[in-house]
Parts: C-alpha cells; sequence; structure tokens
C-alpha cells in the first residue's frame, strides 16, 4: 500500500492545518537561531554561480501553512546576512546577495493552491515556486540546491511495510493502527523501523543528487527518545485509544473487522540514535550539529478540543480515505471523550517525545550515489 | 481596476476550461512542426553551463489543461533532438542530453491543484513546478530560462484601462462589456490598445531579463487581421451579445446599470502588425519568425452549446467575480438563445480573426532593461 496520498487537511477553514499547527510553529522559531548560527559558520557563498544561478531552496513536506513560509523566511534572512557581511571582504568583492528562488516541495495531492495564496500573501522578497511529488525519490535535477530544509516530515513513512497486512505474517498487526498501540508485536515495530530505513536512506541518497556539493540541510524531526519503548510514548496512547474507537465502531458494524484489519498509520517516530546512525551510515553529509530542541508549550493540556484537533488536522485525510468521509464526525468525537478521562494530556511521565534538529553538509569528495 | 483575479474555470467538471479547450489544443497542434524546426535551426546547445543549470522551461499562462503538457512535450522532445544530434558532433563530446526543469505559470489564483494532478498523470520525464505570478512583472531570477512560451495568454490585459471605467472620459464604454461591442467609441479601442502597448513591453522587459542571451521564446496569441474593424470581429458579435443580455437583465433589475456600466472585460485582440511592431520596437528579441497559424476546426459551428461553453469558460470567473454567482447561469442561458438566430457561427464574413505565432531569439549584445 503506498502512501502517496498522506497530505494535511487543506483549506484554511477551522478544522484546516494552517490554522492548527502551533506545535510545528515553536520548532521553527527554537530552530531559528541555530540555524542563523550555522549558517554564518558553514554556508561557503561561492557555492552558487551568480552567472548562471540564483540560491536555490527547498522546504521539503511545506505542506499548506505558515511554518513552511517562517522557515524559508529564516534561511533567507541568514544567508543574505552571510553575503552581506561577505560583500565588506575586501578579496571577494564580486560577490553580492543573490537573487533567491525557493521550491516548495509536497506531495502533488497537497493543496498548492492555499500555500501559494499564503505565501504571496506575504509579499515575499523570493522567487516562489511549488514543486510537488514525493521525496523519497527525486525532485531536481542534479547539483541544483544550495540548501534544503525539512520539519516534520520524515516522520511520514512513504508507505504502510506489507507484513503489517498480511494475516500470515507474524508482523501482522489485527485490531491496531500502529505499531506503538498496546498489545502490538515486537514484529510489527521492526517492520516499520526497516522501512524508515529503507526511506531515510531513499531520501538522503535523493538530497544528495540533488544538494550542490558544500550545500546545507535542516532537517527538524519528532523522536522517542533513546531507550523508550514505543508504547510507552504520548503518540502510542492516541493511536491505541483512536484504535480502540475504531473497533467499538467496527463491533457497532458500522465498518467490518476486516476494514480496520487494512489500515495502519505511516508515521515511524524514530531515536535519536537511530536517526544519527543512519545519517552517518549514509555517508554523504557530514553532521555539523545534532541536538534536542525545546519541547513547545502544550496549549492543549488545558483544552481536549485543542488536543483532538491537533491529531485530526494531519489525520482526518487518511481515515476518510480508508474508511470514507462519513465516519470521522464521530470517529474523533469518540476520541475526544476518551482523550479526556486519560492522564496522557496531564501527567508528565508521558513525555517522552523530543524534536531533534538536525544540521548537515553536503560532503564534497564522497562519489554521489545512484549518479 | 487590476485584473490579478483572471483565471480559467478551475477543476475537471462539465463547466472546466480543462474538459473544453479544444480550440487552444489545435493550436497547439500546429505549432508544433514549426517549432521543433526552428529550435532545431536556432538553440545555441552552450547556452547551458552544465556544471550548474539544467535545461529550464516556463510556461506563462499555463492554466490548468492538458494544452500546456502538450506545448511542453513539444518543446522538450525538438530540444532533446537537438542535444541528441549534437551528441554525434566530435567536436563537443561534453554536451549531453540535458536534465530539463519545467516551470509552469499563471496567477496566484490559477487552479494549480488540477494542474498538478494532471501533469503528474502523465508521468513527464522533466522536473515539474508551479511558479505563481503575473506575467506582466518579474517570476525569475536573472538569465535564468532558457525557453519560454505563452500560448493565448497574451490577449489577457493586466488591467482594464481606467478611462474606460470614468464618467468624465470620452472613453467611458457606458452600457457595453468591450471595446469591440457595437457602438463603442474610438476611444475607448484607443485605451484597450494603450494598455496592452504597456503589457506587451511589461511582459517583454521581463522576459528578456529572465532569458538567457540567446535564450528562445515562442508566442502564440489570437490578432483580429490588420484592417478590419475591431467592431467587425467574431469576438465583436460575442461581446455584445453577451452585452445585451446583461443590458436586459439590468432593465429587469436583475443588476443596476453602475453595476454594468463599471464591468469591462480586459482582452485585446492585437493586429499582426502591431504586435510585430511592438516586438521590433522593444528591441531585446530578434523575430526569428511571425506566421499566420491554420485556423482550428470549429466543431462549434453545429452546436450552439459548445460554443457557449467555449466562452463561459474563460469568461465565467470575470462575470461571477463582479455580479455575484448567481447571475451566471441565467446568463449563458440567455447568450445561448441569442447566439442561436446570430449567423455568426455560419457565415464566414466573420472569420476575421488568425492566431499568429512569433518566435524570438533574446539578443545576446543589447542591454538588458531594467537591470
Amino acid at each position: 500500500m503506498d502512501n502517496q496520498k498522506i497530505h494535511m487537511n487543506g483549506g484554511d477553514g477551522p478544522n484546516s492545518y494552517a490554522n492548527n499547527s502551533e506545535y510545528q510553529k515553536q520548532l521553527v522559531g527554537y530552530s531559528k537561531i541555530v540555524m542563523a548560527e550555522l549558517i554564518e559558520q558553514e554556508l561557503d557563498v561561492g557555492i552558487i554561480n551568480p552567472d548562471c544561478s540564483p540560491f536555490c531552496v527547498a522546504d521539503f513536506g511545506c505542506s499548506v501553512g505558515g511554518n513552511t513560509y517562517l522557515a524559508v523566511q529564516n534561511i533567507i534572512e541568514a544567508v543574505e546576512t552571510k553575503y552581506k557581511s561577505n560583500e565588506q571582504d575586501q578579496e571577494n568583492p564580486q560577490l553580492q546577495v543573490p537573487e533567491f528562488l525557493v521550491f516548495f516541495n509536497d506531495l502533488v495531492q497537497n493543496d498548492f493552491n492555499t500555500l501559494f495564496n499564503y505565501i504571496h500573501g506575504n509579499k515575499p522578497n523570493y522567487f516562489t515556486t511549488g514543486i510537488p511529488g514525493s521525496f523519497y525519490g527525486r525532485v531536481f535535477p542534479k547539483a541544483f540546491l544550495h540548501f534544503a530544509h525539512s520539519s516534520m516530515s520524515l516522520l511520514y513513512l512513504s508507505r504502510i511495510p506489507e507484513e503489517v497486512l498480511d494475516r500470515k505474517s507474524a508482523a501482522w498487526n489485527k485490531g491496531r493502527i500502529h505499531y506503538s498501540s498496546s498489545g502490538a508485536a515486537k514484529e510489527v515495530e521492526a517492520a516499520y523501523s526497516n522501512q524508515f530505513r529503507k526511506d531515510i536512506q531513499a531520501f538522503l541518497d535523493a538530497r544528495a543528487q540533488e544538494l550542490v556539493p558544500g550545500g546545507l540541510m535542516a532537517i527538524i524531526t519528532l523522536t522517542i527518545l533513546d531507550g523508550v519503548l514505543p508504547s510507552d510514548s504520548p503518540m502510542a496512547i492516541n493511536f491505541t485509544i483512536l484504535g480502540s474507537c475504531l473497533q467499538d465502531m467496527a463491533n457497532m458494524g458500522i465498518m467490518s473487522e476486516e476494514k480496520l484489519d487494512s489500515f495502519n498509520l505511516p508515521y515511524y517516530y524514530t531515536s535519536p540514535m537511530e536517526l544519527e546512525t543512519l545519517i552517518k551510515t549514509h555517508g554523504c553529509f557530514d553532521i555539523v550539529r545534532f541536538e534536542k530542541l525545546p519541547t513547545p508549550l502544550r496549549q492543549v493540556v488545558i483544552d481536549v478540543q485543542a488536543a483532538v484537533l491537533s491529531v485530526r488536522v494531519v489525520t482526518e485525510q487518511l481515515f476518510q480515505q480508508h474508511f470514507g468521509k462519513d465516519i470521522t464526525e464521530e470517529l474523533f468525537q469518540r476520541y475526544a471523550e476518551k482523550l479526556d478521562s486519560h492522564p496522557v494530556l496531564k501527567d508528565d511521565k508521558y513525555r517522552t517525545d523530543a524534536s531533534y534538529f538536525a544540521f548537515l553538509k553536503r560532503k564534497t569528495e564522497t562519489s554521489k550515489p545512484g549518479s
């Protein structure tokens, strides 16, 4: 099962991702200062050839909201600062602040119309394009990009591992919708982890080809801390509750057992150690920085509806595609009721997740994969 | 009044542009062979620096349908053929067929979601991006593009000339919706023509900066033949009838006279001589070819509903934005009735329009405007 249709709720209504992604916005804010420092320190202003290239930036997994705009703005300000300070350098008088061409990337099903309206409304000082396609494959020509950014996107697998849906496999995840759900077999987690390894490899392969030597890449992703069992994560609680609501609905005949058994969520929460190891093993990127970001303030602690909405905007499309449009209103109502009586929102023992920031530099001397 | 909201009917339903643009498709077909010949003859394969640039193609005014895909496909096939034949040339062994990066441009209100779904469904052999913004200003970085294409887009003015809406002006177009409408003053046409001159100047200024020296540009646009009065064109009949339907509706109180007086259609049909002169006068482009294209088969001759639909898909958004969504069903019903009893669809004396094809090359030695 290909997950080529993962996208956030579009538009700008009350259930839209655009209006319900405060958590992601805070992460972009936390990364701003460290990213500016690292751009000042690591960017080689000579990586663009001003005769035939603007400075090209891409955000992979941009979705539709203001967060991609903010992240890009932070990058461009830092790069401009670097070029401006370089202009003072008498030894390189020819290097001026370049023109910027920014590519917003997401799957073809993403709501680019909403994105474009938002970006244009902010009158950016760069040229704006949307570039549809899965970032687990090539999206750009070779040696074209100077800076790549991806925030909270690498936790979406390119597909659900086949064995998770296979009745004959030890990894069959009957009656549950995620590997972290209470009671899931170890083999389910292994299948997800294996898929993640392949996906990260594919992501890094593609970016290694698309970035110029010396090109930079910033990644933010959500992890479960080293040594924590997936089932002890806050996501596990959410997905276990959502799964039990679906099970209740199956028991009432609203959907079939088969329908439920054939559904799993395509999210994988890596650990910091797993992610760092995969990047190092890949070999095409130097890790300049790899660090934990502060935890965003959870306004949701006191507001179950906000907590429900933050899960709904990212998962609703997946439920609708599989179970039909009619079930989600009831599903999230049931979810809200069960969540309200669970301690996950209030008890700090469930704070076992953390967002990590990785700042990478494309090596100049390794062979390019696939080229 | 800025016409920043001109766009075709989106989506892919029965009233969509995507499903009602056969006329435009035939024009793209007619230009295929001559474009391939001219690319073979005029393209300098050395205009790209393969170390830092793919071959960049842009379609200006792409809309949402299959026509932009076809046009781009024709260009890319011809450029590939040129590079392949060049590969046989032992003197330039380093020049291989490059990677292609294609930019689909239209106003930010264009339905890029439908466009992206269509293009991806065809699995193109190039990298695809959408780039929103008015082509009467800069859309790309300097010296970035290698081939620009624009079909049936330059007839949309960037705005309605102010004097046409000014009660005190001799160019006030009271009770009519276009300069070609029966009874319009000469000053109305002059105001439209003046705006067109400014717009073409702005278009050529921007493209002159964005195209590399030696870069190529193909333009297809609809003209009224030299010496023909605008009021003797088939567009004049259509817009006079549409205007009279609106006048009937105003008389019935469905809309106010003021509302009608403040509406004009933003289309200008240049003459071949006017267009050629404007390009020559601009000075940044050599005209390699300037010729009349065959007239597309008008299936509409025998089918009034098809004729109505072909006008509806390009004008409906404009009527809705000004008069509200509720009036267009009635407007086009009235239009169909009046059109049915008019000889315009059947009588060849109204064939005073023609599509022209211009193939231009960015000069290498002129100064760049605005740079």
